[in-house]
């Protein structure tokens, strides 16, 4: 994944965080992920595609994903239920955006949000790409950002 | 979800696991997708944009995954590794890829695959969507797909 589309990303992150939750995040190393990687508990995954294609996953601890729903439904949220299951989703659809209005030149479009739930769950990109892994720190709890994109190969006509 | 959306899905995986793996899938009955709905144990997930959005989810058995791998890998694997990880992603990737040509109208393209491990893995969609779950057998095991597609709100200029 090359350097420059990284940025828009952790500025996606950063911002919609602290817009639509009021909360802060500290950034940690990015690094590249490996296979077998476990995430939090909770995990949005939007797919884009355009000029490249790829995968955004939001990360987030049960603590992180009851307290942010809470902030965006204006209600306390005490288990994940669908409420805060659409809450992530948001969250996962408004860093994809922010970061494609960003990426003007890759013309991506984003698809729809699904969530995923299950102790010890993983999600693995195919071998062939590197996606970037970045940790970050909330006064909720750890929250981590997974962004794969890879520019499409020019199509040779059949 | 429009049903003449569905057959085209259901078709691409039936041809997928025939032309791909050999082995000829016998389909169960299409209903609605519960909120809570656990999935087989390895499930890959494309992300579709264009003048509609949606996701395709095809969810498999290990013993399904195992054997799909190791007729396209021609050789035989005994564990949910890196390979069969891309060979779970390469189908999704094809049922989807099937889907697409023949809702030419859509204009739809299709994001990086990504893959689900983890026993009990949920995958939940926004809740303003009525995802189809098509559940299937096979000579290995159970598969199902689940898929969600929605037309595109035609956007307001702001």
């Amino acid at each position: 994944m090359r350097a420059e589309y990284i940025n828009p990303f952790i500025l996606g992150i950063t911002t919609t965080f602290e817009t639509m939750v009021d909360c802060p995040l500290t950034r940690g190393v990015p690094r590249l992920r490996g296979g077998d990687e476990v995430l939090h508990d909770v995990s949005g995954v939007i797919g884009m595609s355009g000029q490249a294609v790829g995968t955004v996953v939001l990360s987030l601890s049960t603590s992180v994903a009851l307290k942010a729903a809470s902030t965006m439904l204006m209600q306390e949220m005490t288990e994940i239920n669908a409420d805060v299951i659409d809450a992530v989703g948001e969250l996962t659809n408004m860093v994809a955006g922010s970061a494609k209005s960003k990426l003007e030149e890759l013309q991506l479009s984003i698809s729809l949000p699904t969530v995923i739930t299950g102790e010890g769950h993983v999600v693995r990109f195919p071998s062939d790409v590197t996606p970037i892994c970045i940790p970050f720190q909330s006064q909720w709890g750890p929250v981590k950002l997974e962004v794969c994109l890879a520019p499409v190969a020019v199509a040779v006509p059949v």
